[in-house]
């Protein structure tokens, strides 16, 4: 055997731990029973390490470096993308890695508690430790301007903090000013949308529109879970979750996001299935599928002509609503605290608050214990309202008790991202309107499929949004696509 | 660190990589889309083969050795069980277990189209193959008296042909008269059992049942599998299937008898929790504890002087039946061709079919080519009735395919021994009876649980045996338990 032929053999095993951990996640997060816990998290804890053992054996390395020579085409691609990750492995010392890990299991009981009690101080000493380790993290793992710049490109290859603030500046000033009109012309009563609504009806209908759209059933399936989310182990074998609430459109376009996420890996290169080429290139990639089927496609008014009916044959109590006051209702636009609850236009501005902190924390421009009031003050300035107290401000998102310092950016990129590629979509395609209002939904998967789904992690992700849509990353087409929706729904 | 120690470190390992196989399998059998198959086959195959190299490794078998002098207790007894399974998984070299497995794959394909096609000539000499297997693995393994020796005492260890012989030879002549008197009397009439029964409805009153008898849905839980059974990879989490078909008590005892191997292992010792200790001590034993929920327990008449009312209430077309007349027509005795339709009185006669067969053909007394011609002789001599054709005769059961020569006898060994370790419980408690219809089952579970189920596998099964019934496995309970059941049921 050669030595590729012997690495690609040892990549499997570690695929194969992988994916047996991410089927124990889907269980736990699925029908496990409470009782599992403690195995689960003894079996998953020992996989992962045998998985990260193998990756980051010696064997493994100079296997790639002796492939090198031999390698061509996809292979060098295999080759690149596996150096980035085993560099990713292992530029953080064991034991950061360790301590890192403890300190999270604390952190995140801590975090618990401080936001049922409303007592950031309590949690404040913590998360300065965290972000300390986040410090050292971005040391060992190297970076040119920006100490953030190091911590972003886990999530997002080749993504700076200079991108994400150009980002962020683009669309501040277009999006408060949009959002301060909307506010300006009275609430929309969207309180028809609550209700008691039946959870096999709701399975039902959101079973039949992730269908439409094109995520297929033979090759993966919707259970429940308390935190939708999607995963998967194979081009086969993809998994979504959503859950019902009295709030009808969160299973809806819940649902509708996890199936972008999913469609994005059921269209994957089959030949690639099980290597690391195969799957989403980057958190901001994968999150612009999530958003364009949940927003583009989902929250069009076209969409709503074609399956309201079907809705309205579920539930008759929505029977009053015609496809344009539905399409209204459900693009309702409010400032609100919580930004797992925010609309498709104010979402922005809840990932702008968390980047300009977590940034300003990170260059010691602002202490942790100061945090509170920075958010607040951003709150009042970005969206017009403030927090009544820390749990429903500073102290709602998980991710920096976990360590997840430098991610949240990633969000917006999707956001701007779903816009950016589905005008390159229209520019081939024409107008996406007649394809959704009919249902004819292949035609507009297939050219995502064809453009996005198939490359995997073959180009890292700058270049494929080059290469897709002709320039890098850019807010025109998003806020274009904001205004003209958001002019029309509220007659601006 | 001490080699004990150590060893149980590798153990761990061995452990989280068998569980994570028995996980992809579950959900193999109850959720995974067709999509999945050829990803979950090679993820089980990776696995599997970490969890043997691990095992049978050098350096495992040292810590073993190393362990010896250390070791008292428990932890001797674990050594012992764990000598025992590395010499069953290193004594058939590799290259014979890769053969038997390629040659398996192809025999399984023959088998269901032999089946389908009612051709056994076509599928007699793969199966004949699998015989001359059955033989070298047999000497690989070491016997004294008999070759089939060898092959059973993998599924239940210390057990001999002689033992299958001697139990047979014992329940053969009174099981094959009790079932001619009864056929005798004339059929029962059992068609109010069959009918479109909901099956949300059916999902309920079998859930009730299994949570009555002790089965804690806080550690486990039942789904819906085509072929069901009963797995599990911690003290906390141990999973159940049933399936709903239009024989009503299909699933009412089908979920009674997993739940029963289901207990079992819930019932373990919480400290030996993913050790080699953990867990049922051999198929025999597991299977006396099933037949035992299913058959002592849930076929009695008191069981259902105490359940037939809240039957009835899901099931009001039930309502003509009282628990007499309801628990005559669940025990309906009828000789058929089928073993996994089997009632329980006729079911040894169907297992000893298969025993003297399979002995037969292994020492050379009987050709593969002759096979049906001796089937049905036998089903003729000892159940009464011929099979039309040998998709229903000799090609119905699956084993001899997979190479599971030796296996069948532990079917009867379990019918043996729920009757004989229930004698041992009615010696201390009293009789069950009066336990059963108060619905009052804590008693009967927790006598089980101490006198076996939280022995593991600390002792062999023979030890068990004697250890909890003061006897070998012998025919006399089960033997005088069904006599005086079904002479009262048929008013012999």
């Amino acid at each position: 055997m050669t030595a590729l032929e012997t690495l690609k053999q040892r990549l499997a095993d570690v695929n194969a731990l992988n994916c047996a951990t991410a089927i124990l996640d889907w269980d736990q997060q699925t029908y496990m029973p409470k009782g599992g816990a403690e195995a689960r998290a003894e079996h998953v804890s020992i996989l992962s390490r045998m998985a990260h053992e193998i990756f980051t054996s010696e064997e493994v390395s100079k296997l790639v470096e002796s492939s090198k020579g031999e390698a061509t085409g996809d292979d060098e691609a295999m080759l690149r993308v596996v150096t980035r990750d085993i560099s990713l492995a292992t530029k953080i010392p064991t034991a950061l890695v360790a301590k890192k890990s403890r300190l999270a299991a604390i952190a995140h009981e801590e975090w618990v508690k401080a936001r049922a009690e409303n007592n950031f101080t309590g949690f404040a000493s913590t998360l300065e430790t965290m972000f300390d380790i986040a410090r050292e993290e971005a040391e060992y793992l190297g970076y040119k301007d920006s100490i953030y710049d190091a911590l972003l490109d886990q999530y997002e290859e080749g993504a700076t903090a200079a991108d994400a603030k150009a980002m962020f500046e683009a669309v501040k000033g277009p999006q408060v000013a949009l959002v301060k009109a909307i506010v300006d012309k009275g609430p929309v009563d969207d309180s028809k949308l609550y209700g008691e609504w039946s959870i096999p009806k709701q399975k039902e209908f959101t079973e039949k529109i992730v269908k439409a759209i094109g995520f297929d059933f033979d090759r993966g399936r919707q259970d429940t879970a308390p935190h939708p989310f999607c995963t998967g182990w194979s081009h086969g074998d993809i998994r979504l979750t959503t859950r019902y609430l009295p709030y009808l459109p969160s299973a809806i376009f819940g649902s509708l996001h996890e199936a972008g996420h999913g469609m994005y890996e059921q269209g994957g290169t089959k030949a690639w299935d099980r290597t690391p080429l195969y799957g989403g290139v980057s958190l901001g990639v994968h999150e612009s599928q999530s958003r364009t089927w949940e927003n583009i496609v989902g929250r069009s008014e076209a969409f709503w002509r074609h399956f309201l009916p079907d809705l309205q044959a579920l539930f008759p109590e929505l029977s009053d609503f015609t496809p344009r006051s539905f399409y209204k209702t459900i693009n309702k636009v409010e400032p609100s605290l919580i930004r797992v609850e925010a609309d498709e236009l104010t979402y922005n501005l809840h990932v702008l608050v968390r980047f300009e902190i977590e940034l300003d924390v990170l260059t010691n421009k602002l202490a942790v214990k100061d945090m509170p009031e920075a958010w607040n003050a951003k709150y009042k300035e970005y969206l017009g309202i403030t927090p009544p107290n820390d749990s429903k401000g500073c102290l709602q998102d998980v991710h920096w008790s976990m360590g997840s310092i430098g991610y949240f950016p990633t969000y917006s990129m999707g956001n701007l991202l779903s816009y950016q590629f589905w005008g390159a979509l229209e520019s081939e395609l024409g107008s996406a309107e007649s394809y959704i209002e009919k249902g004819d939904f292949a035609p507009l998967l297939g050219w995502l499929q064809r453009n996005i789904y198939s490359k995997g992690r073959k180009f890292a992700p700058k270049d494929l949004v080059k290469q897709v849509t002709g320039k890098p990353i850019g807010a025109a087409d998003y806020l274009a696509g904001l205004e003209k929706k958001y002019k029309d729904i509220y007659d601006l």
